[in-house]
C-alpha cells in the first residue's frame, strides 16, 4: 500500500489551505511508503531553511511510524533515544511530521510541514493528514 | 523576480499532461530564482533514481541559467568544463532540464523532469516552461 | 509488493552457492521496492571496497527497474546519460546489479553482487533474483 | 581474528529468534573486527529509520569496544565525550549496540539492534552476541 501522487496533492492542498487559515507560509512535503519524497510545495516567502525541515519531518515520521514529536521527547539529553538524530543523514524530531494512513489505517507515507512555530507546523500537518 | 508557487503549479500541471500524452511516468521539479525547491510531483511509478535527477536537472539549469544538455557537451572528456558535475552537491548535465522565464524574458526558476529518454524529459521540461 | 526477509534470504543462499561454484568471493546485498537495504553478506576474504559498490548496485538497478550494466552503457562519454552516477549519493552502472521480480512479473527489489569481474559479479547476481 | 560470515549468521539467527520471542521487529547489523558490515537483515515490518541506527550502534560498539549506552552516558551535557556522536559520520550511543567476543575473549566484531524501546534493542542484541 503506497500513497499516489493523486492522494499526496489532496493533502498538499488541504494543508496550504489551513496554512492560509491561520496566517502562515509553509514548506510542505509528502514521502511515500517508502520513505521517498512524492510531492512537495513551498508557499510564497517561506523560510528557505524550513524546506530541508519538512522533509526531513516527513522521512523521519515514516521512518519510525509516529509523530515526529514524540521521538524529540525520548531524543532529549538522558531520554533513551539522545542524539538519535545523527542516524539517517539528518533526522527532525520536533513537532509537524505525522504518518499518513489510508481508511483501513495502514500507513502509506507522511507529511512533513515547517514554517512557523511548532504548533502551527504541526496543526497543518494534521489537515493535511485529515485528507485521506 | 522569483516565480511563484502558483506559477510553478501550472508548470508541473503542463508538463504532467504532456507527460501523460506520450505516455511516459515523470520526477517534475521546479526550483526559483535561488535554485531552491519550489515545488516537485513524482508521478506514480515513476522511477524513484530519478527523484535526485530531476531536482538536480533543475537545480543545474538556475545554476547556469542554460539547459542542462549545453553544460554536458562542454563537460565531456577534453571538453573546457570536464567533470564539472563534481561541484555543488552533484549536477546532471544531461537534457531535462530548463531555466523558466517569465513575460519579459528574465530567467525566475527552472523546471527539472526525468523519468523516460533524454528526448522525452527534455520534451516534457520544454511543455513544463512553456506554461508560463 | 515488496520482497520479504525470507525471499531476501533465498535469493541470498543462492548467491553465495554461485559465488562458490565458480570459485569467487562476494558482497551480497538486496535492497526492498523503496531502494533500503534489506539483507546483505560479506563472504569471509571478499574485497571491503565492494561492500558499497554491492549496495549501490543493488540500489541502482532498482532506481530504475534494470540492469546496472545498461545504465553504463548510457553514460559513457558522449552517450545520452553521461555522469548519471552523480545522482543519488553515487550510482554504480557497471554489471552486477538486477530488478527482483516476483511470480507475477512485478519488481519486488534488487540484487547487487560485487567482488571479481564485472562477468562474475553478474552472473552471481542472476543466479541470486532467480531464486525468487 | 575476525569473525566469520557463518558466525554473523548464527548471531542474525538468534537475534531474530529472540526479536520474535519478545514479539519486535528489529534492523539486525554485525560489523567485523575492521567495523565494515559483514552482515545485515531486516525483519519484515521493521522500522525503516532503525536501519541506519542498527548499523551505526554496531559500528559504535566496535569502535570504541563497549556497548553503545555506556558511551551514551558520557556523552550527555555537561559530561566529558559530549555530542561525540557528531563523528565517524555519526554515531549512536543509546543501547542496543554490543561488541561480539569469540571463545577467548577477543572481540572480533560487534552487533547493532534497532527496532523497538532500547531495553528491547539490547536484550536482542545480546541474545545475539551469546550464540558465539
Amino acid at each position: 500500500m503506497n500513497i499516489t501522487l493523486e492522494q499526496a496533492e489532496k493533502v498538499i492542498a488541504a494543508a496550504k489551505q489551513k496554512a492560509t487559515a491561520i496566517d502562515t507560509k509553509m514548506n510542505i512535503a509528502i514521502v511515500d511508503a517508502g520513505a521517498n519524497l512524492l510531492a512537495f510545495a513551498r508557499m510564497d516567502g517561506a523560510w528557505l531553511g524550513s524546506l530541508d525541515i519538512s522533509i526531513k519531518k516527513a522521512k523521519t515520521a515514516r521512518y519510525f511510524d509516529m509523530n515526529t514529536g514524540l521521538i524529540g521527547e525520548l531524543s532529549q539529553p538522558g531520554q533513551s533515544l539522545y542524539n538519535i538524530e545523527h542516524s539517517n543523514n539528518g533526522l527532525i524530531t520536533f513537532p509537524g511530521g505525522i504518518p499518513i494512513k489510508n481508511a483501513e489505517d495502514v500507513i502509506i507515507g507522511a507529511i512533513g510541514v515547517s514554517g512557523s512555530t511548532v504548533e502551527n507546523d504541526h496543526a497543518v500537518a494534521e489537515a493535511g493528514a485529515a485528507a485521506i
